[in-house]
């Protein structure tokens, strides 16, 4: 099977290079991707929705133009293993996920997906030949619509840009009186 | 200059294809990659924080091997253009900012940095030349140490996975009773 423009094993190379390591979630999300674009209609500009942090968003960045810093992928982490493309005016979309229900015939796969054993005692080479084997057999798809926040309006206001009065940074002055850092929300001790 | 293994150019190429479009702040990031490295002890493992979700992610994403859905780069966004290379266990890094006070002499960048004029109105090409010229002179580096929560820790515990009582839809348990979608957290109407 081909998984975007690639072959299968060609695209496990294109994994190893950007991810770092031959994550099996990513094959997944590949074919959830491919899945997505099949359901969604031709020429449609549309952004996505993941709604793991884990692997899938690679997947997303691998094989289209949305990238986490371009805005046109979001995270919205429920922990699910699912991806949603949507029309970025309308909201209207599809949803894509890896099926718990239908992995009956795919031990290994369901063993990495369900956390059933240790990471070490999994075989990454089988779960790769499952998942290349099950092809899309175990996705399910759902139309949804999208929240309104995550929908593209044409005439929304651009924020503008001032120097924080505590650290001097420049910072969306919409975010309050100084940055989110000075409010406590920074990342450092 | 040369921005990580690519010539200015080439790295000018390499946004294009992933980001969709030459955006000027990834240039920026690029430079600032650049920098933290720089600074970092040899051979170190390191993870990186984005303070902004734009367009910098996609910079430490097309020079390093950490990404979003590796989860070596994390975005902690208080809206501020920086960056911070950290060593995962310790949490010491360093803070690469661009600095609002070093751009007197760059009138382009800093209508950019500063949305001083509305996009349509400015150069593209003349905010690339005037980041090309500038170098590493218009950031700012400072040690930083961040929070326990971005740090690894070698005995974290697996989360387990469960389906959800009410979506059916492998879900981390720690997380509630039912998955954070069925919980109204998910982005669906």
């Amino acid at each position: 099977m081909n998984i975007g423009p690639y072959s299968f094993d060609e695209f496990i190379e294109k994994i190893k290079v950007f991810h770092g390591s031959i994550a099996p979630g990513i094959v997944a999300g590949g074919i959830m991707v491919d899945i997505a674009r099949a359901n969604l209609p031709q020429g449609e500009f549309f952004d996505v929705i993941c709604e793991s942090q884990h692997c899938l968003p690679d997947a997303v960045q691998l094989l289209t133009q949305c990238t986490i810093g371009n805005r046109w992928l979001k995270i919205v982490d429920t922990s699910r293993y699912a991806l949603t493309f949507y029309n970025k005016y309308t909201g209207e979309g599809i949803r894509v996920y890896l099926d718990a229900k239908k992995l009956q015939e795919w031990p290994a796969v369901r063993a990495w997906f369900l956390k059933e054993k240790p990471k070490k005692d999994q075989e990454q080479q089988q779960i790769l030949n499952e998942f290349r084997r099950a092809g899309t057999s175990i996705y399910s798809t759902a139309k949804v619509t999208v929240k309104p926040s995550y929908i593209t309006s044409p005439g929304k206001k651009r924020s503008s840009i001032g120097l924080c009065p505590s650290c001097a940074e420049a910072y969306r002055t919409d975010l309050g009186e100084t940055c989110p850092a000075c409010q406590g929300k920074g990342p450092y001790l």
